[in-house]
């Protein structure tokens, strides 16, 4: 997503500062939109909502997001590579030091503002024809990008038997504890799950 | 829920009818709760909507089911006790001959009408205060039984460290994948994690 990469505003300023506010406007509503569904939920979000909360008038919204579709799957895929980012530039040497820091890290990936806006638009999405293609797509899309950096980050060998399947399952987890914790604070059970859990993979993967 | 139970109903038609009547239209509404929590979501889920759906009057639902949080809630409860039973009837001896298949059942709870009614009223519960409360009393008390019944299956030995939390981590893993069934057929994929960490279980828990 080219138009959500940051820019160098000093020496762009000049240059090209339509664009540039353009890009910092289309920021600011994908960051409005994952706020705004993650505290109403897809019902409660709509482009206008939205606009008002950016800062931004609704045509200009409209101008960035043709449909509401268009804003809230833009809005969770920005943000999951943000998130992406992030997690990667917590561990610069590529590979795995500490599994338990890992694995921790990959739980959190599913906890906070972004896992449940995506929760919101992954539940509606089971019951909207027009938005379940479109979150399929992104769920697929996010979720291979998460796998990868999980095989990077913990130094495993797909090409041996049953690898695969353990990342796959341990991924499975870190999302049933961040539904876990939708509703009450589940950190101290958390921690516990995944010293274990870090524990049994730190054998399984040898 | 002695409200729930089966009754004799040849032994009681003359002696109890209006009982037994009572109790068939509360189990169908209950029934019909589930249903459309799971097909339509919160938001299309009314006591109105489920009345009709069960063929009872709007009156005697409410007789049942003041509220519309008392109906949900209990739905989802009286179906969660009715799969704890089916669950441990699949294993009549009571302990472990073949852990792969105990965890596919405890898997198989996170799928199909339930876990998608469950996680409907879970996701709204988490905006809307009046619900709030008493699906986090619900899930607590549903999650407790789910895991005593994994503990028993299992033959896990809780007074071994780390034990509890690996019980814990494997019913969080249900519950992702139960997530990543919501939009998509997720069998296939399923069953090779199911594979990979059944084995991975059955090392840790010795």
């Amino acid at each position: 997503m080219a138009a959500v990469t940051s820019v160098d505003h000093d020496r762009d300023r000049d240059r090209v500062p339509k664009q540039d506010r353009s890009r910092a406007t289309r920021q600011r509503l994908l960051e409005a939109a994952v706020a705004c569904l993650a505290e109403h939920g897809w019902a409660g979000s709509t482009v206008s909502v939205v606009a008002e909360r950016a800062g931004v008038s609704r045509g200009a919204a409209q101008h960035h997001f043709p449909t509401r579709e268009d804003l809230f799957t833009a809005a969770v895929e920005y943000v999951a590579e943000e998130r992406s980012t992030a997690i990667r530039a917590l561990f610069p040497e590529g590979t795995a030091g500490d599994r338990r820091a890992v694995v921790a890290a990959l739980v959190d990936l599913f906890t906070g503002p972004l896992f449940r806006a995506a929760l919101h638009l992954w539940v509606a999405a089971s019951d909207e024809e027009q938005l379940r293609p479109r979150v399929t797509e992104l769920e697929a899309r996010v979720g291979r990008e998460t796998h990868r950096i999980a095989v990077e980050l913990l130094a495993a060998d797909e090409s041996r038997p049953g690898v695969r399947e353990t990342i796959q399952g341990l991924l499975d987890m870190a999302r049933g504890l961040g539904l876990a914790n939708l509703l009450t604070d589940d950190r101290g059970r958390r921690e516990r799950v995944v010293t274990q859990w870090a524990s049994l993979l730190d054998a399984a993967l040898g």
